[in-house]
């Protein structure tokens, strides 16, 4: 186990009619003046934003809005965002919305309290130290924002989506998670989050760092518990329960406990997205295609923690390392096909993948070789790729 | 799932040599003279408070002692030290010990932010909202109190012992883990800690309230944790990445994490406390031998959760809950028994327990019935004690 420091302070407020307190939980962060920041408009058309917007009058708070918040969040908003809060001496962000919105508000949050140019802290030339606060109403259980100190956003010049991971100024101050706005999630939003919350979780499983036993654990119980509660929301958009214990994994999955005290991986994560730049693709469909490549890959490279997953996630008992993580694979992808999510870059909806430019684009962005698991070179890079057609 | 608010802010410092932040860490929270409360003297013998001491120093720190705090921490040590902290301006705790260190800064910590008793809080007549800030260094991973809001006082009038849990208040600002000051724990302190943990996950784990999914495998995972890393403890007290595994899992068994969304139980402690308060008997050790007791009850009388345990955590197949549920006890047994810890009264050194006085005891502090998963009446209780000879 490695030597590691996890401060992960929001307070969330987890459950039925839940989103009654955000006046409140804002007011209490200190926050007279918001900028709410929200996405395409289901959060309109379903009454939340007014329900919202009634919470911050009872509590006295003023509030702007900035809307039409897009997946893949551009740093355009951002610039708009932070004029707004500039201009009319917002103190708070309020994001109603999935991890594009959080994300987009989290660096408003930042670059408002930063003289020079937001995009600094993302291109590494600036560390964040403050932010102004952040408050949270979930809708979409994927992206983990909710409790992370992180934030991905795309510079539309040269289409670089880059995440910023903070220790501590991004992390929301509250987090309202109420798992009955999430059943009118259309079932493939649904499905590509739940492969986007398992990744996140996966990306810190697959360590080169040995003796992590406990976080281990926590992760593979908190990927048991996703797939088993998968098929229920599947099944039943309204199952409160299932729905919850989804939602809850999603932020146990990317507020940092499942990587206490180890190196994470993230290849997968910078192999989807350059897909995701590439071809627009959804992140977490992105994901379903990257992870069983980047895992068959490592069953002939270093298959031991794939074989771990396997035997303890899916019960196989194969003693062989390599044999037991190529039944993880086919296991994994069992699990995303039950529940509709892509396998290959076809059914991605990318019928002839320029290989050669994704594999370079992902190098030019994390360097060479790049993967702590295990590092790729170009070679294997493309090879991940190949095989995920 | 229960609709449910969870907040822990502390930060965790883990790892080798961590203790040489400390004195950094607690100028970060704003002190500049801070009491230091201790234990017995191992920390001063093993010349652990004179390195923190050195940090104070170097952070340009004051500081002054309370020395000398005992297992089962007592209320005219909290007394005296609130009284130390109003006659010298502190404005800070520190705790370097284990949790009845912890417990004991913490208690002072809240009560000298209070003009009345600080028995108050414990007696349930005031609600605790503000307390000094509290750093921790944690030499033994048993309590959790390094992480929770918690803290166990015991009234020496009446000999009451009462544990205040906080949402917030209590929570200590920072907590220092460096699983190398654990390495001289003695084995039955080392073993008592681990029942402790136990305990803690256990007492959440038996929860009335269904659909629990994720934080149930939470659960069992730091449980699964434990059950692999303790016997590497027990055998090699030296052991890094062991001792490192134990004493995370013991944070996160008792930071609230393994409660989120649910009803928790916490009956097998109350009956334990009870022992402690009447025979002084070291409350790990005690644990020990309740809850296989209590279980052994459940597996007659509510035994579907005991089996959940004793499939998932110790592989057990037995189709029929009751079965399941024995077995599971079993099992439990066989691990206490596998690192030294006593299973029945007499190995405890109580030879002629007085199972009425326990059992009036008992249900005079909790109330009649108390068992949140199961309601205890007075001649259950008496059973479950009788179950522990």
């Amino acid at each position: 186990m490695d030597n590691f420091t996890y401060c992960a302070p929001t307070r969330y407020i987890f459950g039925r009619d839940t989103e009654k307190e955000t006046g409140k939980m804002m007011a209490a962060t200190g926050c007279r003046k918001v900028l709410v920041v929200s996405g395409g408009g289901s959060a309109r058309r379903s009454g939340l934003l007014d329900r919202v917007f009634a919470t911050l009058d009872e509590a006295g708070i003023e509030y702007l809005e900035l809307t039409g918040v897009k997946p893949n969040p551009t740093d355009d908003r951002v610039y708009e965002g932070i004029g707004i809060v500039r201009s009319n001496g917002i103190d708070g962000l309020l994001a109603v919305g999935g991890g594009s919105v959080i994300d987009t508000a989290k660096a408003i949050a930042g670059g408002a309290c930063y003289e020079g140019d937001f995009w600094d802290f993302w291109a590494g030339k600036a560390v964040m130290e403050k932010a102004l606060p952040i408050g949270v109403v979930l809708t979409i259980p994927a992206a983990g924002s909710e409790g992370s100190g992180n934030s991905v956003i795309t510079k539309i010049e040269g289409m670089r989506k880059i995440s910023l991971r903070t220790d501590f100024a991004l992390r929301p101050k509250f987090a309202i998670l109420n798992p009955e706005l999430t059943f009118s999630l259309p079932p493939e939003q649904t499905a590509a989050g739940i492969a986007d919350m398992m990744a996140h979780i996966m990306e810190r499983y697959f360590s080169p760092t040995s003796d992590v036993e406990t976080t281990d654990r926590v992760c593979e119980g908190v990927l048991m518990a996703i797939i088993a509660e998968a098929p229920k929301v599947m099944a039943d958009p309204e199952d409160y329960q299932a729905r919850a214990n989804i939602m809850w994994a999603g932020t146990l999955a990317h507020n940092g406990v499942c990587g206490c005290g180890r190196r994470e991986d993230w290849t997968s994560h910078g192999l989807e997205h350059e897909l995701s730049a590439l071809y627009g693709v959804t992140h977490g469909a992105g994901l379903a295609v990257v992870f069983p490549a980047w895992m068959t890959f490592m069953a002939s490279h270093k298959p031991e923690k794939i074989a771990q997953l396997g035997r303890r996630v899916f019960g196989i008992e194969d003693a062989d390392d390599k044999g037991a993580a190529l039944k993880a694979v086919d296991a994994l992808r069992g699990f995303f096909r039950s529940i509709g999510l892509p396998l290959t870059l076809g059914e991605l909806g990318v019928e002839d993948p320029d290989l050669e430019t994704l594999s370079r684009k992902f190098h030019e962005n994390k360097g060479t070789p790049f993967g702590p698991y295990y590092p790729l070179q170009p070679v294997d890079t493309m090879a991940v790729y190949r095989l995920m057609r």
